[in-house]
């Protein structure tokens, strides 16, 4: 199965969804990438339907954004 | 462990979103309340901290608030 990915920016309600989600999903079928160190994915995450962080890109394509940390226009 | 309780009111975000987490969580590990049939449940959700559903309670007392369907005010 395709993983999803958790985009995040380090920020502290970004921090706290981390810790619950990966609590909840198998680490083998989740990807972390943290925009705000990594900022060559913004685009990406864009592209994917991401509009804030934190959220997670399922295999499927659905795009759940958790709760609020930062507008992904303000990374970009 | 005390299960996750996943919070919605059958609206298309929240059941986009409950198929989503289903199959990321373990059934066992989840309980899932519709507050459009179970209005009873609406404040217990709410001292829990849910502003909106579709919306997941973790065990630890987290409320993770999942993409936006409906405000808890307007199902109060």
């Amino acid at each position: 199965m395709k993983k999803a990915i958790f985009y995040h920016a380090g920020c502290t309600v970004c921090t706290s969804a981390e810790k619950d989600i990966l609590n909840l999903i198998p680490e083998n079928q989740v990807e972390v990438i943290h925009l705000g160190t990594d900022r060559s994915k913004v685009k990406e995450a864009q592209s994917l339907g991401v509009r804030s962080v934190p959220a997670l890109v399922l295999s499927n394509g659905n795009v759940l954004h958790i709760n609020f940390g930062a507008s992904l226009a303000d990374l970009a």
